[in-house]
């Protein structure tokens, strides 16, 4: 498995662009067009379970069951969610798509139409129309960059990776894909599992159903174990699909394959760490592992308690050994734990780990060597916390961020 | 129904004290005790439901069992939460109930420890005892604003009030009550019900069973209902006692008394007030009112949601009108809600009702002249946001705050 170039347009049969369409009045770009050439790809979609829904869910799902998951493009802009919009809203996310079908050719359902940015506000189909001309214009082959620029709303930068793999029968296929996300990063824990946006490809031949069990397991592991806020957004998306250019060497779709499933995995985990390591104005990325758990539901639980309490991410944020709070976290639960086999550990990227609880007892006390020790630990710029529960041999891992003032100076002036 | 002075110490037989024992450098008070005159009084006691527990309320859950809900005394430090301290800090929550019960010389398991501040730390007896001796050389009828005093962490200001009623057999009762707590305040909802730390004393005469029946239902509306950071602490507690210097005018205990109800149910809700009001680094004070729901439950959870919110109160403390953020909050709830009957309202204590969104429509459009509207009252300093779901009859008020830079740097520097 090797890192590629590209982004999404790694994929090969996709192109891409991004282009300013003028929803964003500062001149970034905010309007993406993504277009697979050839035959529609094979494509599964994961929304968010919020029952607030984006104009643009409401009309993709039904896109999506009455194309049998077929995809031709995908349009995409930022600034705007059409969200709360009412039925102007569902019309327009309709218009959008069937102003890039025209363009192509291809029926409207073949389009699916993904919007970002503030609730309560319509949409100015005007400017879509016009960036849509203009992103048409600019499509190319190695257009993935300018695309993932184009989704970003208060991303701090661009979110795209691609690897080539060789798959278990020879063949060499390649999975590459972007994301936003910053913050109103809350995963879901319910199908269709979904948090966030973001749009994945591959060449290798796949059909839709094996599709999904691909793409379940994968998101299962990533998206859904990521937490800037926990705030559930209504507009959460995760697009895979597949263009199918590369067939497999059997002329069968590609289906049990570890190594694909390693794959496409790994591009998921690389674009949730990112979007964790640019987390709302996040001075430090968090990971938390839990292991010994007695179910694979606890673990995660337990894991997505920690990333999300904000009193342990403003601890980490100021770097306060207050590791009292990470087992209070996993306490409120309700997950099933006996705190006289609770241990914890905290470390760095690089170096040791430094022991804080120990079954149950405190190691770390604090105003101790051991504490000042954790401290240092803090300091660096990545920070991993390792529970062991002692109740099973579960365990799972949760992406995430400090809180810091910065969190709050972007939420608070969002929409002005 | 009036309101007294005195707080705890309003309630007849009641005496306290706060003095500063040395567990805090600062020379602020940090031990608070309160003592019952003459026969024990009757006591329900609501604990946290994190499974990490505090070892005073370990001590306390097997005090009030053995003793069939009397109490003499309550002991209470601030500064260290003696949580995360193994065997060594159960044995320390019970010698800190064996000083005073020594003093005293009553039971032992008529003594109830309390203790809040920081975790993973052990208690130094020394002062603890140094402290219970200072504190009853100064225990007074009218102590119960230094106890309240002494209980209180990073509090910006003490917090107790106090009612006489009369209830309807004409006897004149009195409730008072102090509490703590400005953040890691995030209710339970499980029963027993409990968040923070309050204790609540009336002279009305009542038995345990009764005044459990009493207590749970005041405590449900009010400390189940308000939410800083929505962590749950492993130290919340909720005392309610009786002293029974009132007996009702029937000879028998007070019972089925909707005016005693009410009086309870009251000081919780005022004692809840204050700690919203006084969350930490909260700059306004923020009240959700759900309304039309398919079960209380649901209501309960909608209104918690909003409350709890990162986004809603980081919006909050900018006077950014972004409601969409309150409507998600319901959506990822999982409650049942259909968008097209949603409708949102906003208003400040004294100003008229701004509307945001009429049955799933929005009406404050981000940019409009009505958006403008509704920012003019998130320029006041109590937010009243009002969601009307169109599914039911039932309805809930959460209590809170936004969230400001305040709010992260407490919560960065609390052990340093």
């Amino acid at each position: 498995m090797r890192v590629i170039d590209g982004g999404i347009t790694a994929v090969r049969g996709v192109k891409a662009s991004g282009v300013h369409s003028g929803l964003r009045q500062e001149g970034r770009k905010d309007l993406a067009l993504i277009v697979i050439e050839g035959e529609p790809a094979t494509c599964v979609a994961a929304f968010t379970v919020n029952q607030v829904k984006g104009a643009h869910i409401i009309v993709s799902e039904k896109k999506l069951k009455r194309s049998g998951g077929r995809l031709q493009a995908i349009v995409c802009n930022s600034e705007n969610a059409n969200c709360l919009t009412g039925e102007r809203g569902v019309r327009d996310a309709e218009m959008m798509a069937e102003f890039v079908a025209e363009k192509l050719g291809v029926e409207a359902d073949l389009v699916i139409p993904m919007s970002t940015g503030v609730m309560g506000k319509f949409l100015e189909m005007e400017k879509i129309k016009k960036g849509i001309d203009k992103a048409f214009d600019r499509l190319s082959f190695n257009g993935g960059c300018e695309a993932a620029e184009a989704i970003t709303t208060t991303d701090t930068h661009k979110k795209e990776i691609a690897f080539e793999v060789e798959l278990e029968d020879g063949s060499i296929v390649r999975v590459g894909g972007m994301a936003k996300g910053a913050g109103m990063i809350g995963p879901s824990l319910v199908i269709p599992h979904a948090t966030m946006f973001a749009i994945i490809g591959t060449d290798a031949k796949i059909n839709v159903k094996t599709l999904k069990l691909y793409a379940s397991k994968a998101i299962d592991e990533t998206f859904n174990m990521v937490a800037v806020d926990g705030d559930m957004s209504p507009n959460d998306t995760v697009i895979v699909f597949s263009t199918g250019k590369v067939g497999s060497k059997s002329g069968e779709g590609v289906s049990e394959s570890q190594v694909f499933q390693e794959a496409l995995t790994k591009v998921m985990r690389g674009l949730v760490k990112m979007i964790a390591k640019d987390g709302e104005g996040a001075t430090k990325y968090v990971e938390v592992r839990i292991e010994e758990a007695e179910s694979k539901e606890d673990a995660k639980k337990a894991a997505l308690a920690v990333i999300k309490s904000p009193l342990v991410k403003c601890a980490i944020f100021g770097c306060d050994p207050n590791w009292g709070r990470v087992i209070s976290a996993i306490g409120a639960t309700g997950i099933k734990i006996s705190v006289k086999k609770l241990s914890l550990w905290i470390s760095s990227k690089t170096g040791e780990e430094v022991k804080l609880l120990e079954n149950g007892r405190p190691v770390a006390v604090i105003g101790s060597n051991q504490a000042e020790k954790a401290r240092q630990v803090l300091y660096e710029d990545e920070i991993i916390f390792r529970a062991v529960l002692g109740t099973g041999t579960e365990k799972a891992t949760a992406y995430g961020c400090d809180m810091s003032y910065d969190y709050v100076k972007i939420n608070a002036e969002y929409t002005t």
